[in-house]
């Protein structure tokens, strides 16, 4: 169950003009599942992507590297779920390479106009016989509404589908933002997540998009985090149609920071649902670490409380267990940290109580105080590092026995 | 229930002569319990020790930090489970201060020749009256054979007491080891652990002792994980009492390869003992890193399996789940790393097979037989990260239902 996240209803799902998706049983891991989902493109669509720092990334994640890099001109995005092609050697290679060799024959297009995803199980073989057989449904499948099906064809553990949409007016036209997410588990994306992709009908040349897409990044996808496991297969791709009429060249273009800001809030929405709906999480954490001296080490504690399984389960207990906290500031890596400077907040539904600082608890604090707030399914922990003028957000959940069980189930 | 570890007999427990052992029941948290230690040392000794890097270490470490840079000559430590005076600022200080001065004045020794140790809950007040009211029955119960009943005395949520003895021969004068730690969660030691003492009749300078506490500590307490969280409050002692007669200078000494050796050993038991009594482990787990550049990436690589949450689970589960392995290896830090020179192998009971070579699975690879050996109790990951000579063995263990179990309930 996630945490007070619902999937939107199909229709609240915009189409991106220039953008049709279509879905097939492929038979990949499961039977009775739309395991295979396409998008094709129309010519004239920007694309850029992001994607794992894991060194056994999978192969797909090298194909779609090189596509981009190659300024092909995207015409299809084909993604899998059940096997993720990723420490396949050589031969994942080989398959990933069919595949789009496959998509471009059946579009007319050429294979490195593809870009391939993957998303399962590590270290199985992907079944590419059956995933190409599966292509032609996927092909008569295609239309602009179909992004509420591509949102479920994508999932792997996740419990709901996950999308944002949004219309916003820039320069008096109406322009689309539409995305969708998946993942539940081996969250802690280093550049990007497994997967997003996030469209709009705006106009944005490659070389802007290339910088949006890190910098839409580094606010959403690279500040979740379930475990801490990087996993082999994040993905997280921009898509610009043009077809709104509305264009973008660089940041003097009317709308810029409307827009930007816009990619922005959709990606966090998205990345969002991924912590609320993370492997056996009952709360969604959000951890705001301000006064740092860069921004690096406020993502430093923020990460050491987003992953200490110790404070995980205190949350799990309802438990105002603070001092977990504090050890887990202390050991984020900051060597010159005054820990007599750190003030730490808990707060929840609009409320917020001091708990530490000066090195230690906080006079004011009432222990029911605490209990009270950490009752919540939403709660903020904030941190003053008393040190600089930079702050982050990461976002993560709490760690229950349903995450232990899942993962001791997944494969079987 | 520890993973293959029973506590040795109190006649398996050599005394080390210049020392002497002595507990009380203080109620410093719960009633019925000897939860207060006193190790009072003879003039003579020589005394060296580690503590955790977490920023927000304990009062009581703050304290041995500096008593030991005295260079007083220490006669006395005292330990009190059940609080951890840790995050507990300016008067947490205090109270360890009076504790050191109250064990001073009991022995006739100075307060700087006390050092103090804590472990417990974190941020709540050392309860300082109660455990200076303890101390007289302490000295009353001094005895040189009190190791056992110390091993359990220092326990928190550890199942089994930890204690490791062994007597050997130096040039020709037999010299005794003897030594105890406690910790079962809020485990990842930088430069030590919550708490490790290593006693020696041997004669060695505190030049010598402090260079070797680093380095035992670096074999030993410092290559164990539970959960990725360091302590407030680790620390790992070595004390050379010098009451064998055999003497130490440095390194021409002769012997001097065989105790450091023998030194390294026992701490390693000591330290392995903690992970075989992990909370809610079930499985025993070596992670040996072989064919690094650098020990410290071989580490890196070694903690980044370690603490994987989907390892942990996988290994929980007895799943061959080797995907997240090799996840674990990608996202370890190593940015140049070539996957395809990597090599890992699974391995139980003397049996060992290769699992993953080439950037994939490796073609012998069975999964039957990746199952029979996670099946095992305790099980050895052996990776070749095929790009130099470096190496590092890392010990961890599963992750259950129990973890989340005794960490959702720890403070109730």
């Amino acid at each position: 169950m996630p945490v007070n996240y619902v999937t939107p209803a199909p229709q609240a799902l915009y189409p991106v003009a220039g953008i049709r998706l279509g879905l097939a049983e492929a038979g990949i891991r499961k039977a009775n599942r739309r395991d295979l989902t396409l998008l094709a493109l129309d010519p004239g669509c920007s694309v850029a992507g992001v994607f794992t720092q894991n060194r056994f990334c999978a192969a797909p994640v090298q194909l779609c590297r090189s596509h981009l890099e190659s300024g092909s001109g995207i015409r299809a995005l084909v993604i899998n779920t059940g096997v993720a092609n990723a420490g396949t050697g050589e031969l994942g290679l080989q398959v990933a390479q069919q595949t789009c060799a496959a998509v471009a024959k059946l579009l007319g297009v050429e294979a490195n106009q593809v870009l391939p995803f993957s998303t399962g199980v590590i270290l199985e073989p992907l079944p590419v016989d059956r995933l190409i057989a599966g292509l032609p449904r996927c092909i008569e499948d295609l239309q602009a509404d179909h992004w509420h099906a591509a949102a479920h064809g994508i999932m792997t553990t996740d419990t709901v589908a996950k999308a944002v949409s949004r219309k916003l007016e820039i320069n008096g036209t109406r322009v689309t933002l539409t995305g969708i997410s998946k993942g539940a588990g081996m969250i802690k994306p280093n550049m990007a997540t497994l997967l997003g992709f996030l469209a709009t009908d705006a106009g944005i040349p490659e070389s802007l998009l290339k910088q949006w897409v890190r910098e839409v990044a580094d606010e959403s996808f690279n500040c979740i985090t379930v475990d801490g496991d990087t996993s082999t297969n994040d993905s997280f791709i921009l898509i610009a149609t043009g077809q709104s009429g509305v264009e973008f060249v660089d940041a003097l273009s009317p709308g810029y920071t409307v827009l930007r800001e816009a990619l922005i809030s959709v990606a966090l929405e998205l990345a969002q649902a991924i912590i609320r709906d993370a492997e056996g999480a009952t709360k969604f954490i959000t951890i705001a670490v301000e006064g740092g001296l860069t921004r690096d080490e406020c993502k430093q504690v923020g990460y050491a409380i987003g992953h200490s399984p110790l404070v995980k389960t205190a949350f799990f207990a309802s438990d105002p267990n603070l001092g977990r906290i504090l050890a887990a500031i202390g050991y984020a890596g900051i060597m010159d940290l005054d820990v007599e400077n750190v003030q730490v907040w808990l707060g929840a539904g609009g409320e917020e109580i001091l708990v530490a600082e000066k090195g230690g608890r906080a006079a004011s604090y009432r222990e029911e105080e605490g209990v009270r707030i950490m009752l919540s399914s939403e709660i903020t922990v904030r941190i003053d590092l008393g040190r600089g003028k930079a702050n982050c957000k990461i976002y993560s959940c709490d760690f229950s026995y349903e995450y232990v069980k899942i993962n001791a189930d997944y494969r079987s």
